[in-house]
């Protein structure tokens, strides 16, 4: 990690902490005013870009509200969005051309309420601000010039600043590469295994864990074993005991996709220990990290990383829409599979439009995203709470929630009967459509019973109906 | 391939036929007004939308000029666009940050003219056409759903549209899938040739050929096996002869890649036959045929597709700029590959932002493209004629200039000394950086002695000036 990079981040990591227990501790109330960048700088004796990024951060917390030009004020309540009155757009594939194959298997019935998950709520996107980020893009000037397959600089920049600022790790620019997407990006991944080896990679992934990359990795020719996770994660002791030793573990450290658990601090340093004895490489898959309704922030396993064994992949489908197709993967620069991936890459050509780039790196800089962030994550805590409220009506006391701490879905488990395909077929018959958690396994028949709630992408009004219909689902078997 | 469009193509084309015919035997000269498309239409007893389509072909080939709201005209003088006096841009590579690591091996020593092919002239496209354009994409409403990997269906009709006006077939929206560019496309039909076939897929390509199409199908893991190509394009006779037969053949038929040959009719019969025999795919890389500057327009092998073997490849890399990033492809329904090839889109799922495929619908909705098309066309013949000139300058009767009929590059070849290697060399220290043929070959040993040179992307000053030093240098030797 680059030395002035961690100073910066430590400096602004100062200035928030401070100014969230002044809010905290009732020092500073709802509506107070927060002196201006330029005064509270001189105070503490930091640079004024250090109280400005400060701000930022608090800003996109919830904590305090800034206005260009305005003064910055401490928010009164946290309360939820107004719901969006605009009615709910039709659901794909109810085409009238049947002869149109819709290709992609995400179809709900017509005026259901579709809570499965992967999809964030693109309402909060302030039209003023994509409109502007995409007309920059647009603006850039052309050059005859091919595209670099890396991605632009620029906006390889603004996310290794993001990082920092974010995830607790600044990489260098030149770590960053660009993909159209998650999936794209474990494709390359999996044909760098493959060209490095000289064999299909083998690649150990959680059980139940993210199945649209598991479709990616495997259409690329990797091969996967799947590695149950617990409540702290991948269950290491499986892992480690694996013949033969994988290429590549992927894990979701700071928010198990599905089961929401958390890869404590000695689990994470075991991790990287174990993979850098055996040249394993960690692909950390953070795909929700922004969303954390409960508990403190935890930083990226890359922040940990003194090894060099970490492959950090994120991406803007979860925090900005998935329609930009545009994720990034910060490469261990010290392991010759960075080599081999960039070659890929560069092999299938360059991805993500350049206007696209610009428009994203436009988001980032103008801070843009950081607001889009702080506002849908208000809304998301209070989906949440609405979703843990309801589900708490339920009498029985053998149902789990689970994953409840952050992202945009919700697990729920129960031992016995019913099975979850009873119930996901029940709901569906009442016009809800949820996923079974099975559908998430390597292995089905292991898998736990329960079902999966995307809550993020459906209007609170319809979040609020179809957790009538799993209330009483639920409570009446 | 749908009636209805069929019998709205050959009206347009008869409409066309018919103006093109009155202006080349004078009854229409330079600068005659046409008359208003709602007055031709009844005159003729069409529809207006085919008299607007016909003009539109004929403005795009350079022979009317249409202004919205003002009369059409004849062209007077279809002469050189006047260059551009901005200065050329900054090579890539001059950075004088040593740590970014260019990753594009395409770096022109600082100063020099970059006369290798593959990058078209971004220079007029009209800034508000474009920006219009990407208005328009970032306009569109966000909607709570995920794209569909084989492309907006937006995009695709407009596809099959375009096609159908420009390529002489007009597929069904749903056998088009979108990818972002040629390499992405190839790279995801070498998976899917792999998937099908359980073992890497075998695909024969011409020799010398489109390298970086290679090497997208080498990297997803396909075998390659080189065909010579003769003055008909690939010689059939040793692609009939491959043992084993290939699953694949990748052909450029309209204007081979890069030696500039065009497969006569018969051949192109010839070749189809034995792949429907053969159960062979015919990947026909339709990469320039929208750059023709002598000889009649050739149609695609597609629509020469009695068998249903044909996969037509085309893109916006080279009629429009390459950093759009989106390219498509026409599946061959009947064949179970069109299956695997869309298992493995979806696998790596959508790759193309919406916001780039809206935009880019809207440049062929508007007529914007194909009013680019006109002027680029007209500039290309120009910089032809200036080249072929400059050429004939040169008094060596065993020079061979190729592939002047269409596109945006030239093959100069000559046998024996001097060696291509030492002219590009010598070149290079004069500031002139042009391409070795042996590049584009499969085995460079069996590669004919010559040059490439890409004309699109400098400007005419720099063409000029560029041609001094080929000339001098070719002619002392």
């Amino acid at each position: 990690m680059e030395r002035r990079a961690v100073d910066q981040l430590t400096r602004v990591a100062a200035v928030s902490n401070h100014l969230r227990a002044m809010i905290h501790d009732g020092t500073l109330a709802a509506g107070d005013p927060l002196p201006s960048t330029r005064t509270l700088a001189a105070r503490l004796g930091v640079a004024r870009g250090t109280v400005v990024a400060a701000y930022e951060q608090l800003d996109g917390e919830g904590y305090i509200r800034t206005r260009h030009g305005a003064v910055a004020r401490v928010v009164g309540s946290i309360g939820p969005r107004p719901s969006d009155p605009t009615p709910a757009p039709a659901p794909r594939g109810s085409s009238t051309r049947p002869t149109w194959s819709p290709a992609v298997a995400l179809v709900a019935p017509p005026g259901s309420i579709d809570l499965r998950p992967g999809t964030p709520s693109v309402r909060a996107i302030p039209v003023r601000d994509w409109r502007a980020a995409w007309r920059a893009g647009a603006e850039e000037p052309l050059r005859n010039a091919l595209s670099d397959a890396m991605g632009t600089r620029t906006l390889r920049e603004q996310i290794a600043a993001q990082l920092g600022l974010t995830r607790g790790f600044a990489p260098a620019p030149d770590r960053v590469v660009v993909h159209a997407g998650t999936s794209d990006a474990l494709s390359v991944l999996a044909e760098a295994l493959r060209i490095r080896h000289g064999r299909p990679g083998r690649i150990a992934v959680e059980d139940p864990g993210y199945r649209s990359g598991r479709r990616a990795m495997l259409s690329a020719g990797a091969e996967l074993v799947g590695v149950p996770v617990a409540d702290d994660g991948m269950d290491l002791a499986v892992l480690e005991a694996l013949a033969p030793i994988p290429d590549a573990v992927m894990v979701t450290p700071t928010h198990q996709y599905p089961l929401g658990s958390v890869m404590p601090v000695a689990a994470r340093q075991r991790l990287l220990v174990w993979a850098a004895a055996h040249d394993v490489v960690v692909v950390e898959d953070d795909y929700d990290s922004e969303f954390r309704h409960r508990g403190d922030p935890v930083p990226a396993l890359a922040a940990l990383d003194a090894h060099g064994v970490v492959l950090h992949l994120g991406g803007f489908s979860k925090i900005l829409d998935p329609r930009i197709r545009c994720a990034y993967m910060v490469l261990p620069e010290a392991r010759d599979l960075a080599e081999a991936i960039r070659a890929s890459r560069l092999a299938r050509g360059p991805v993500v439009s350049e206007v696209a780039q610009s428009a994203l790196a436009h988001l980032i800089r103008s801070g843009a995203l950081r607001r889009h962030l702080g506002r849908v994550r208000r809304d998301y805590a209070h989906r949440r709470d609405l979703l843990a409220t309801r589900l708490a009506e339920i009498d029985r006391p053998d149902l789990e929630a689970r994953a409840l701490s952050g992202g945009l879905h919700a697990v729920l488990t129960w031992p016995g009967r019913p099975e979850a395909a009873a119930v996901r077929t029940a709901l569906a018959a009442d016009g809800v459509v949820v996923e079974e958690l099975a559908r998430y396994a390597v292995t089905p028949e292991t898998a736990a019973n329960g079902i999966v709630l995307g809550y993020a992408a459906v209007t609170h009004v319809e979040l609020d109906r179809a957790l009538d219909a799993i209330v009483d689902e639920l409570a009446a078997r």
